[in-house]
């Protein structure tokens, strides 16, 4: 098993503290000295770690006054927005788009389509035969050419095979606006929401600094019959995620 | 900063394997021989480590048959159930307890009842003046005697003050009746749902595994004028618990 470096060691005790809210944006950490002390570390040793938090955007040095906390924004997710808006007939964007150039940040994403057997909780969800296929639409999105999160939307390629879905590119109306051009327009949705830490393959994907848990976001969309006809996984970072619903008491 | 020992750093691979899926439910682990060489330790460390992890429930030995990953069942937590569940006038349970019971597990909670000047992020949800107080009812809850999230709420102490909600012990038809009685019933409710690492005082108190996030799940309730009534923060560690909406396209 690797064993971090002991600057890696460093960061990852104060980045766990401004995680958790012990520092919070604005506050300033502790001083080099103070570092050196608390962890019997060298000054080279802390300017590392300190490069590193900086690197992550997680901290702010400025000359003369400190070294600060920094203000984080997270994206905000409003799962039932998307879903509202999937049918208003309206020049529709991509949601995230939406949600990051809305704040002023560039978006970015890359499509890989390809035909798979699914992994088997996917299969489960998708109601697949044994060995049933699907097609994939991989997205790795980046905001201010930072990867940022990732989204795979799974669809049974019976329903699907004939359609853009199945291309690679993007699909300016969406994805979903075909499905209900295909007879299928999704009614109802069952969004679960999770944590755990990344894979190692999502650390690498999403260039995750060790010790950042990642949100795993499922919605399965359903049709009128109540067929399940796209299963979407998103994994985001989750110092960098916020997810919001709100409910009315009608 | 503490350094974990050789076991547990074996007991963490494994479990990191587990909560990422690499090692599903009903897999079998490596055998001791096969840690032993992985990670270059003793036979005695990896009993150790399988110890560890056997007593956080990930895996089962079994005899001569081998180690085998445990089937999970996290908890499955509809916040809208809870919601609409409010006003039904029908004798309501802690929907935790119901969750729970109705796995055929059992349930328990410890409250704490205090009055504080609440952390600031819970007190700018509140909209409380500078200073303001809050009663804060804290709740440790366990399921088959082992702690398992924990759920803080918190109301402007102005509000309920004179009310069973800043009085110590369990409000037998819920804090929320009491918020309606008080004329303030919560009409509207805003989720946010994101993770992180725990603090260190979480772990503890959740008596935690090294490398288990958590999803931290904030309901801010709202009666008729809009006022925020009440602030819940729930610890939920991320291996134990599943959060599921449902959405309806009307």
């Amino acid at each position: 098993m690797a064993r971090s470096s002991l600057y890696q060691q460093v960061a990852a005790e104060v980045r766990r503290a401004i995680y958790a809210g012990e520092l919070a944006p604005g506050d300033q950490i502790p001083t080099e000295a103070d570092l050196m002390e608390a962890h019997g570390v060298s000054r080279n040793t802390v300017r590392l770690a300190l490069g590193e938090l900086e690197n992550e955007g997680l901290i702010l040095r400025m000359r003369r006054r400190g070294t600060f906390v920094r203000e984080r924004r997270p994206l905000l997710m409003r799962p039932q927005d998307e879903f509202v808006r999937l049918d208003q007939g309206v020049p529709r964007f991509d949601a995230f788009v939406h949600a990051v150039t809305a704040e002023g940040r560039s978006a970015d994403q890359r499509i890989e389509v390809s035909i798979v057997e699914p992994p088997e909780d996917v299969a489960t969800r998708l109601a697949l035969a044994d060995g049933g296929l699907a097609v994939v639409r991989r997205r790795l999105r980046f905001v201010d050419g930072q990867p940022y999160n990732t989204l795979d939307s799974y669809f049974p390629l019976d329903l699907v095979a004939d359609s853009e879905i199945s291309r690679p590119g993007d699909i300016t109306r969406g994805a979903n606006r075909v499905l209900e051009e295909l007879g299928h327009p999704q009614v109802r949705a069952v969004d679960d929401i999770s944590a755990r830490m990344p894979t190692s393959d999502e650390s690498l994907r999403l260039q995750l600094e060790p010790g950042t848990p990642v949100v795993i976001y499922v919605r399965v969309g359903y049709d009128a019959e109540d067929t399940p006809v796209r299963v979407a996984v998103s994994v985001l970072p989750a110092d960098k995620h916020l997810i919001r619903y709100e409910l009315e008491r009608h």
